[in-house]
């Protein structure tokens, strides 16, 4: 069943919400051992969040949109109860989060039922959803490669029908790579639109929350839910849509040309625009979360730092010992780079870019190829994301039709504008622009 | 003449704008040899504007409030068609200004007159006025002893009687300090209330710019025409003034403290309140400056370190090197601080503190003793105005009536409350509280 098939279902009390979220629990504990998205299984707290959706319908009152639908949160939201661990065994020994994140209890009070915390990178510091303390997350497309992160887990349990919508975080890039890669919906809402109220910090001047969904629609659904907004139905037609072209046209592999060309040729989207200096923007937002990740975390560090995933440390302690100048240096570049963004929509309604260059790495050959030499995916998966993070504009991450693994592409409009986003992403979606998630059926 | 004076004389047309000008050049060129208050001495412009005076009184047209005063700018300010050095060779050989800094053209438009350039501490890094390129600038109550920096040349160009008026910049304490030492009025508006366009930067966020005067009430109308505000007239009955304690208690001289004692009886100031964590607001306050300081200066001190004053080009450099999480931590003090400083004006109009630990030290010793050291003057004279630079509240600088050198006290408002700095000011002003500028005659 879709989402909207379950509220409905659960609506016409056909079933009920406590059924649905038993079975999406009981098929996480059944399957997620091949994918290893999930970290815990909110037995209780699902259980309680059902009951009273069932109880609201036997008495007859609304148990809002989402009524009933099953998600996924990234282990980095406070839910009530539970330690928020942000993928670390730093935090490992915390005391439980005493009330739900701004974000989940907005969908809780829409009615979603939480069933689950899932997978990351540790602190969000990554593109691979490769965690030394819990393992690294497999592509439900394919358990031999990355799910990508570091919101992998999240995306991961929505490919894999585990909950048709999930919650994760996107700094650099953590929703919209691991969104691309396992063939799902995300959003990276404009920068400050999603309150982080009660999510583990990484870098404070870039972060953002945000949804994955199984569909266009759905995730517009789960977005009107975070925002408390109701987003105004909007016509498509006689908008101008520009691709991204030098480092946004480079470096991909030849099955994402290939995508990007249809969605383009579809769109119309003749303009090419280019926007400068995105290496340096690239370097920019690398350097701004190195800086203020690594002074967020070095008091722990001092006294922890073993307890660290190596990788994540060594990025964290080099972060703090950076020279204030050069932190300076980016923020300086990263207000010239958001003025270069609002230039490049003078003449464009929206910019299409890839999200990622390539289908998601073997999880035995974690690399990918930029400028001719194999890096780390790790830290290198996000090189069409993490440059726009730099400008704070919301950026929509749609599935492609493509004939083999997932691969996505990112919608981009001036910031406060996700109804355009939502608006053109129904429009490709309705025209079959898009990958549908056939693989599995969702919950249930 | 005071300022009113020479405004009246000219309105009258028994002098004119002219002759007071031409006054004021001979006068600083006959005796700056004693003070080095001037840099240069601005003939050409200050003819014009004020046979610009004189024409607009001749055609019955109002000249402005400020009609003939003569003024004296720190060589920071941009004046048209002259080099901007802000005290440093390394910009001697910069083009020439094409237009006016924002303060120097709204004292024009008012009617002002500049006539000089005054000397400072390179890059206004310091509190001493001791240059290496132009030497140091001679306090005119004692030609022994320091004037106090930045803003030095300016204070002791109005105290020497050169100009009634002048401009300076408070980073640290770059008024407030000088004006102290010299026995003249200042004033640190608000952070953000007097435009810095024009102006040479030194630390991007904690920078400002404003006016040294001869009286309360010339301070007054100065702050007027450089904010283009009319101040409302108010009532000081009944205010609740509170003496700043714990570290603006400690470390001062005896007369200083005696005459802090006088002027809180005056003020019936017995409540004491003390600020949390001074010493560590003023060491943020040294970390930021040090740090965009040094950022802004690096690109040249790559290619003309050998150029710079050794004193400051070394705590530039080092500023450069601070590692970021040192700057995110002071950032992090400095909204703390803010808070707490908001916090003292619950049960509390108006603060006092004194402005300076001590009188003028002498230029074969320039030392001040801190706890039980003799510490640099250069560096130390700033620790009662430093520390309350970091909340940006306006603070202004009233000369004390002492029997010995000049000492000055600070009064401070909350945000925006330039207009309680100003009536209290007129109230002490008028009470006798403070010292009248006896020793010359200002300008003719």
């Amino acid at each position: 069943m879709t989402a909207p098939e379950i509220t409905g279902e659960i609506r016409a009390r056909r079933v009920s919400a406590v059924d649905i979220a038993r079975q999406a629990m009981a098929r996480i504990e059944t399957e997620d051992g091949r994918y290893n998205a999930v970290t815990r299984v909110l037995h209780q707290r699902a259980m309680e969040c059902a009951a009273r959706i069932d109880r609201l319908l036997a008495a007859g009152q609304d148990p809002g949109p989402l009524a009933g639908v099953p998600f996924g949160v990234k282990d980095l939201f406070d839910v009530r109860g539970e330690v928020t661990t942000a993928g670390s065994r730093v935090l490992a020994g915390s005391s439980s989060a005493t009330k739900d994140a701004i974000l989940v209890s907005r969908l809780i009070e829409a009615g979603a039922v939480p069933v689950a915390t899932t997978n990351m990178d540790e602190f969000a510091y990554g593109f691979a959803t490769d965690n030394a303390h819990h393992g690294v997350t497999r592509n439900p497309h394919d358990q031999d490669r990355l799910a990508g992160g570091s919101s992998g887990g999240s995306a991961a349990g929505v490919a894999a029908g585990f909950f048709p919508v999930a919650l994760g975080s996107d700094t650099n890039g953590s929703i919209r790579v691991p969104a691309s890669l396992c063939g799902v919906w995300g959003l990276r809402a404009t920068q400050g639109r999603l309150p982080t109220e009660g999510s583990y910090p990484f870098v404070a001047s870039l972060d953002t929350v945000g949804p994955f969904a199984t569909s266009s629609a759905y995730l517009r659904a789960t977005f009107e839910a975070l925002s408390r907004a109701t987003l105004p139905a909007i016509n498509t037609r006689d908008w101008r849509i520009a691709r991204l072209g030098g480092w946004f046209a480079t470096n991909m592999t030849t099955d994402m040309a290939q995508a990007m060309d249809s969605l383009a040729g579809h769109l119309d989207a003749t303009q090419v625009v280019e926007l400068p200096e995105v290496a340096r923007a690239r370097a920019a937002a690398f350097v701004i979360s190195a800086a203020e990740g690594g002074s967020l975390h070095l008091p722990r560090l001092r006294e922890f730092a073993d307890e660290y995933d190596p990788a994540v440390r060594d990025r964290l302690l080099a972060g703090a010992l950076l020279p204030a100048h050069i932190v300076f240096k980016a923020q300086r570049l990263r207000n010239w780079f958001r003025r270069q963004m609002h230039k490049a929509f003078v003449n464009a309604d929206i910019l299409i870019a890839p999200a990622v260059p390539c289908v998601a790495p073997r999880l035995d050959e974690p690399t990918i190829r930029i400028d001719g030499r194999d890096v780390p995916a790790r830290a290198n998966l996000g090189i069409y994301t993490q440059p726009l993070t730099l400008a704070g504009f919301p950026i929509l991450t749609l599935p492609m039709r493509t004939s083999g693994l997932p691969l996505g592409a990112q919608l981009i409009a001036r910031p406060g504008r996700e109804d355009q986003l939502f608006a053109l992403a129904a429009e490709l979606e309705g025209s079959g622009m898009t990958a549908s998630p056939k693989k599995h059926d969702h919950a249930a």
